[in-house]
């Protein structure tokens, strides 16, 4: 059994941005030499998201404000109560998900034709992980 | 470490449609011989979801229903300005997620009782595909 | 390659409740002997959830007002033609999510500083499971 780890560091300069991060996991795989496998790509905040979808930014832009309509920032949120303002990047983090588990097939990420990775800040200006982690042979 | 991969296609006659894979998953567990380990089950696209949940038809209605009511078919998203007309569908992925990730245990998935898993298309009438990778020993 | 099962029971007194279980998993990691691998956490039952999110009372509350907005208990669901009453339990658990796969690094849980793992209880007051499935060398 290979395992390999890398983690990624963001620190945006919007309190919301969406960062394609698929390369910087493929270059992870080429280190890590699994061959078939899977790759956990999880945030290590829990008001930011991993996602897969698609590198499109009309469709971005739709899902920021999707986002933004089912969980609204500016919202007096109890968890204010704390000193914090960004109650809905936690629930925006549980609504698009947090981590997502990748194939290794034959060496390379096992995706369909449209699938990309996306780092999803959600309450950004700050220092943020992201943990990539390899298991297979 | 054993490892087995297998696709399954898919081409719905309608838009919207749940499909009840949970024995395809069972058939590629036991050629795969796997005793322990883990099964991910993801669909390749975008505009596709997989999830578990209960094989019950009115309960499948109300998924279907709340899924439109959240992710409304025929708004006006900017992702439509491709060309396409598929933005809920994107939306739709997102809410009920593309994966899951099922324990192996003595050979058998190992589930509670009502656990059944759900290919769910948003965008059908084309070829879709979801990869089930088995891993373990 | 190593494995290690365990299972976690919950009778919560009532319908909806949020328990933090990260600890629970952490001893079955110790237990498991496992230095480098994944940690799967995944609920056996279709009305409770597992999410990782803050250790904040104001927050879990936050979380339990939203979930029951956007999935409403007490609204006339199609499955309640079953005789149950709990549609609402089952999109909660698919809003909410049902598993998370955590990474295991130098022997300890790879997690941020805020992360905590919590079972969410839509449908109580009645036995439900969990499983915890660790995997790797």
């Amino acid at each position: 059994m290979k395992s390999h780890t890398e983690y990624l560091t963001f620190n945006t300069s919007k309190r919301r941005e969406y960062i394609n991060i698929t390369s910087d996991i493929e270059e992870a795989l080429k280190k890590s030499g699994v061959q078939e496998g899977f790759i956990l790509v999880s945030a290590m905040h829990i008001t930011a998201g991993i996602y897969v979808n698609d590198a499109e930014h009309g469709l971005i832009a739709d899902i920021d404000e999707w986002a933004d309509n089912l969980a609204p920032f500016g919202k007096d949120y109890r968890h204010h109560q704390t000193g914090e303002d960004n109650g809905d990047a936690h629930l925006k983090n549980l609504l698009l998900g947090f981590q997502v588990f990748l194939p290794i097939t034959n060496g390379i990420l096992d995706f369909g034709p449209w699938q990309q990775v996306y780092y999803a800040e959600f309450d950004g200006k700050r220092k943020k992980r992201v943990i990539i982690k390899i298991i297979g042979e």
